[in-house]
């Protein structure tokens, strides 16, 4: 059966979903993006994926073109229409379509608002959760305004590419010695008990899960330090994990060639994940 | 009247000239594209630009999806179709359409091939080209990989909007207190008689344009230096210009707050600008 997709308005079979070549979001990646996370049919975190949607776009100058309400609505809708239990709703704006050039278009210019359901069966019950997963490590080439949440995603998209072609799951990526971030996600070890992950800043994304999952560890009485640490650091760690919306706090094994611990997800990774569950869905909308 | 666009094998209107939501040139920014000039209604420097494309495609391991006689016949298509006389032809090829996943679609997936024409009458006459053009300096926030022309052009864009609001005309990317180059073009400096443009690397686009001058400033004699200079040795040079395929040789007259020799263009731009004109209608096709 085809997705119901929402297009500037109109709620569209997938095969009718389309956007203008003049789009730029097509022709400039002048666009920017939120990913939620739905399970048992509810939103997760949706007001902390609007806030930071409605920065994204004063940061890139755009208008925010619908109300959080008017999101809601159209998020709720195409959840319940795609009946979708566990999985994403993805949403796109974009400056618009205009003819190219590397000038923004007139004020006025209708944007672009793309709206998608991904069903993901069992999405918090993901076996690699279990297992754990295994990352290498990779320059990061991203454009220095990561803090933005932009649809410049080939780099992110290349680096899926190399970790899938050395047998791993992800890449975690390295500047100045440094780990910034996974490519679609926040990065973290964690040494003699204190979870390590990187100060916000220019370079990473400032992740909705992050915000969460740290509040909770602090509430835990968990010891977070939030500073750069280099890929030596981390091999040596006694457990790692990554955050997203979509793999929630999902524990990392091995990074390069270094297996962490005995190999399997540490106890913080796994407590933070049922904690981030547990409390996300009671706050679900 | 609407122009006719060429979508995927298609001639459509251009109101009807649209790609998938799901396009990963859309959701990825996964795509490359190359601007032709078009002067008398011919296409100026085709074979160039069909190399270059080819080897974007091969950086990210795409395939070519139409033979070299086949672009051409769709831009000699589209530049009769539309009546383009003086103006410029635009090419884009993503990695296609697929549900939203990091990970390239599989091997197979149909690319996106999308090219439509612009009109710019009296492209070689610019009134830009005999007062020159003013640009500021800003920092390079590009991603690693400018040698390939991908769709990643938001810095671009912005530069080119931070250069309008002082009044100037475009910006010059600076990183490690070096030019890179210009938002679309590639930036050169006159001193002493010497042009000085920066060398091939990853950090530069290698310009089809660039690489023309470059050639006929060699055949008549004129120093090329092929090397990184600083904004301070640009505001103290005796000429400056860029180089790009709609901008052919566009004179630079004026950096930052330094005015260039006497604030018009400089005889070096003016001979390039002739010359490459000249040699670039007789080989156009």
């Amino acid at each position: 059966m085809s997705r119901t997709v929402y297009v500037n308005g109109e709620f569209l079979p997938e095969e009718q979903a389309k956007v203008s070549v003049f789009d730029r979001g097509f022709l400039f990646a002048d666009g920017v993006y939120e990913v939620t996370s739905v399970l048992g049919g509810k939103l997760i975190d949706f007001a902390g994926h609007t806030k930071r949607l409605d920065r994204s776009l004063k940061e890139l100058g755009m208008e925010m073109p619908l109300t959080e309400d008017e999101l809601l609505g159209i998020h709720r809708h195409l959840v319940e229409e795609n009946g979708i239990e566990d999985g994403l709703v993805y949403l796109q704006i974009t400056r618009g379509a205009a003819d190219r050039d590397f000038a923004y278009p007139e004020a006025g210019t209708p944007q672009t608002v793309v709206l998608f359901t991904q069903a993901k069966p069992g999405l918090a019950d993901s076996p690699q959760a279990e297992r754990g997963i295994r990352v290498i490590t990779i320059p990061d080439e991203r454009w220095g305004r990561r803090d933005i949440k932009t649809v410049q995603l080939l780099y992110p998209s290349m680096g899926k590419m190399m970790a899938k072609a050395e047998g791993a799951d992800d890449a975690w990526m390295v500047e100045d010695d440094c780990v910034t971030e996974g490519t679609s996600n926040n990065a973290y070890i964690v040494k003699n008990g204190t979870i390590v992950t990187r100060h916000l800043g220019t370079e990473i994304l400032h992740g909705i899960t992050r915000s969460a999952v740290l509040r909770f560890a602090r509430e835990a009485q968990m010891k977070v330090e939030e500073r750069a640490f280099t890929p030596d650091e981390a091999k040596e760690a006694d457990e790692a994990f990554i955050t997203s919306a979509s793999s929630f706090v999902m524990p990392v094994v091995q990074i390069d060639e270094a297996t962490l611990g005995d190999g399997t997800p540490g106890p913080v990774a796994r407590r933070l994940r049922e904690i981030y569950l547990e409390e996300s869905r009671k706050a679900a909308v």
